[in-house]
């Protein structure tokens, strides 16, 4: 694992996921880029010295010498957005298998050099778009591919957090320090930390690609340097339109990735908060609830819920589908033989690519006085 | 009243909101082009023959000359959208005050004759946007005046409908033949059928104009002559900004009017499905669920309940509200004194011209490459 | 119309139920044991001052002396609980059909000397169990009466208020005073106020009257001279077995009727908070959310809506299903020819009787050691 | 780990929870009656051949004379309900903490015979009541406990479920099977098995005991040997009533456990179904409704979140909950030193003592004519 250390937010949450299944062990780290706090992670999770390194650099080169059955699968890289690039493409370029945290990278630049080595090398890159995980969210995209809700005409995609409604990069906070500093962010805020969740969402449930947006980004507190709202129009492959809407600044907001997808015969919804339950409105017949863990649903759905209907599971579980999907891929992986990373459920590096290229594109937009800027 | 008749959808709304506070009664009417079709709903309400009539014309002419204690108080014009113009303007001309269904007009010069003939006579002119006539709109309305969620940042509001996801207009259907066909509706579809009472909702709640908008208009159902679905970004005139959604092709939906308006401190949340509930989230504190009828509401929402908290009111006690606000302010009009219909919380000429102005700067915008168009 | 005066909360209630459909005019009444306040009220109905009466014993004398096409065509009894009886007894000794506000009397006894007088001059009396007029809750009886469910095997239901969570009723309020006093409430609170509404809901819905109850009533406030909350365990007729909930000291609560009854093969679930939605769970697939005004409901329930889908209706409405049952009866009576009320969905003089023998069992079973209570 | 193997249910559900934290490692395990069975599954958790027992007295004999650094620091019992007493005994006469999967034993003079045990050795005994792990039932029980809403005065706590609606167990289902066989289950069925969780619940977060009670349990499908269906009326400690609803036969439920807890001054309600939320209702001021992970939740319940608001947390993290308090109250033991495991919040072995009493007086008050029966 690269980063995660004492003071991480999403380091634990990548731990606690891999925890729930036991196919996945954390066996070495570079948590920090201090030292001593990459040790002291090191101490709490009863992790073997040697192999809490200094920095990234050194687990690489010290962990590409141990003997096979001994050196780690894969590495996990889940620092800040700005550290994600340079650790993955190190990993690849040292035999590693990788699982990134979203975003892929601090550019589209950057994305496309993982992508080629990730062609070159043929190695796994994966990467963390956790609400693909949820059981329910693979069965609404079921539902689509199958022809159930009919051609798909319209899509409502919003991500609303209340979270930077106030100037709270100006308190210490550290999350919000880092995620509104461009240096650190990336070019986009809202659109690029949450934005891009809803956007490939979107794509995911649908399996149809967007192809044009006409996008509105602000920076809605005052002193605030990055947009910390966004909204946009969206136009897909196949004719479909919607809208997307990502803001930080709804106060009262928490979490509230909501995704409405209708077609010519019925609507699919998804609610995070309530990520058990997907709703299904028919044209002429009433409305079903449908939910997690019952036998009338999809193969794809059921083989991600652990427990049966009626237990809750969460945002920790969907967490841990991708990384269990990453697990068998990475235990099914044969070098010099071509693999398919979206066969397991995994979000790839192309995905991380589409990602970086929605943020450039919608800033593009945002700036532009003409109506729709295309997503190629 | 003109329209009506017994194939009419909202002539009997009309009717029953009327009937619910007693305060108004039906004493004549011009029900239907069809003079045997007036004379027997003439019957079916119990109104004296005489003052049933073969068409407005004669409704105007003739009321005019009965003694002022024995003639109609008001006249309401409950007619498709392209008959609303004809008789509203000839009330006026006839010295009667008139309450006309939205939308007022059918175009935006018709409206803006009626605003003409209403500064001159001084009459009272008043428009059923039913949903301003929601206790829990009002006090929504009240909390963001008395600055409780601080400066409006972000509106959303939405208004989707399923009934038009099939070529309707084509089986037969009276409702979707007259509202689909641009010379009975107006130049607006869904625009102007639900998404100006979306607009209208938002501006009444925030007290905020909208000031520039970037449409797009789609006839989606194959066949269709008219906008079926609409999606806009929006500017308001204190610099928020936000998103309007009106379709009427998300199948399954009904009529899921909602509105969520964010401010510097908390976010309010309106559904018309659930019209007895407002939801208040806060930035620091609890979400709060507030309730029709209780005493900790404003009285600006507590005038407008008929039961104590807990008894479910309506689509109808809502439109009653609209038109017992009027009843009242034709019961206060004074010939000569200048009036302020809006004080009565009753939707006035200008509401009605600035929809039409709406729906007339949404099409522009639709087909316009530019991003914004401004709505003057 | 007996009571209904300026303080009488129902009074207003009854005559915005009867005008929304037009079909009922209050055309006389004895408004308040105050004369002033009876003609005060006959003002503001704009009533012919000769038909605002001093008393009821006065109405029913002169009205009686009326023609038949000039007098009332039944009489409206909106008094107190106590001052139920006397005016109903009155009307149908004089020859008026009666419509009764819940309950029908203060004592069973009262209750039985009504239905003999009913089954003595044939003519009709109605009660206003206004929950049974809600539409989804005419579905739900429909459902169970086709089988849908399958055999009814569990009833809960229950009416939660949290409304005399205090000794309100030593602060002056009216309502309170009344409610709580058992010489003007009978001799059950909570159970007769809003107990019998829900135990009167299960036996509509089901179809299975309530054979046995095992019943605990508290008086949990202090210094409460009656039932503040009541808990029972239930038998039906067929077998099934289920809870009765009924209290005024949840606080918080406002009229949270609720009721689920489950068969063999599905259960079904109404809240009066959401009256517009019927829940329908199923052994085996998706649930279902059943919606007031679709085309798939069954006539029984699309008969008693106004407005199409999406426009809610609320209490008022349901009331008005309930007067208008009552007028098309009495519109369709003829004298001498034996009529069933119940064909109309209204309740009727043997709902009345059945509702104040639950009360009287239920305070029997509470002070019983013994567990079982018959209902006879 | 007793029990666990490949065919279990609940086995799996206990190692993910173990894993969500880290702080657990399974080391070794008895995990199933046939040898070969355990083998596969030590196989399965890549454990240590010599560590997977053949059974779970043999576990004992050979980890009791491992090193104490390492030999297993505890064990959880995941059998049938009959198979929890034996191992549960075993470890602690071979000085072993133990958890157990609730209930706690067969019978309730098992279950005291633990109780002594226990006190004996001063060993840890823990019980995996999960509901009373999650966050907001913490925070219900402090807000109680603070007085926040006034004296308790009703609770109504309702597990229905609808799994068992058919004759199941006939038809091989293993989980039905050994569920409703008094020989594996125990005397009580849906009373053992989901009744004492809610009776559990409403005790933990009222902090009252449960005195007396009134039940009705009913075997409602034909051919079933066990109740599969209770309804009891509850006294508390604190002069409140209640209602506790506990059924498998509620066709189309699945786990819809829900608690509603009311005081002089609010009312709590919390639902497994959406187990990040409380809603608390207040007598004179608006519904809220508190969020897992808020800053304004008390220690009592931030401390059992893993990840910020708004990211949802399910039955898996409760189960972790439980674990986690487990492992460090086993770490913070000191032999010969006494401890209160209570204050970590894992139930106790009295927890399991009073869940078998209220078992065994259920079936008792439901077979007496009294009406009711005290729970000593």
């Amino acid at each position: 694992m690269v980063g995660g250390g004492p003071t991480s937010l999403i380091g634990p949450v990548h731990r606690a996921a891999v925890g729930i299944d036991g196919e996945i062990e954390v066996v070495c780290g570079a948590f920090s880029i201090y030292p001593e706090e990459s040790r002291q992670m090191g101490e709490m999770l009863s992790l073997d010295r040697d192999r809490v390194y200094d920095n990234y650099e050194q687990m690489f080169e010290r962990e590409k010498d141990l003997p096979a059955d001994q050196r780690m699968d894969f590495v996990s890289v889940v620092t800040p957005n700005h550290v994600h690039f340079a650790p993955a493409k190190m990993a690849l370029e040292n035999g590693f298998h990788v699982i990134v945290e979203k975003p892929i990278a601090f550019s589209l630049e950057e994305a496309k050099q993982l992508q080629k080595l990730v062609q070159k090398t043929g190695l796994l890159l994966g990467l963390t778009h956790t609400y693909t995980g949820y059981p329910l969210v693979k069965h609404a995209r079921h539902m689509v591919a199958k022809g159930e809700i009919g051609k798909v005409r319209k899509v409502y995609v919003e991500y609303p957090q209340g979270w930077l409604s106030t100037l709270l990069e100006g308190t210490g906070n550290a999350q919000a320090k880092w995620r509104t500093d461009p240096k650190q962010s990336g070019m986009g805020g809202a659109i690029g930390d949450i934005g891009t969740h809803a956007a490939n969402l979107a794509e995911y449930i649908t399996g149809q690609k967007i192809t044009d947006i006409c996008a509105m980004l602000n920076a809605v507190v005052k002193g605030r340097k990055i947009d910390d709202d966004t909204s946009m129009l969206l136009r897909f492959e196949n004719g479909a339109s919607g809208v997307l809407i990502a803001t930080q600044v709804a106060a009262g907001e928490e979490n509230n990735l909501n995704i409405r997808v209708y077609g010519e015969k019925g609507g699919l919804q998804w609610q995070q908060h309530d990520p058990n339950t997907l709703i299904v409105r028919w044209l002429d017949r009433p409305m079903e609830v449908l939910r997690a863990g019952q036998p009338y649903l999809s193969d794809a759905a059921k083989a991600f819920t652990r427990t049966p209907a009626g237990h809750p599971e969460g945002y920790l579980e969907a967490f841990a589908n991708i990384y269990r999907g990453f697990a068998r891929a990475v235990r099914d992986y044969k070098p010099g033989k071509k693999m398919n990373l979206a066969k397991y459920d995994v979000p790839t590096v192309e995905d991380g690519v589409r990602g970086m290229n929605r943020v450039k594109t919608a800033v593009k937009s945002s700036t532009s006085t003409r109506k729709w800027t295309a997503l190629k």
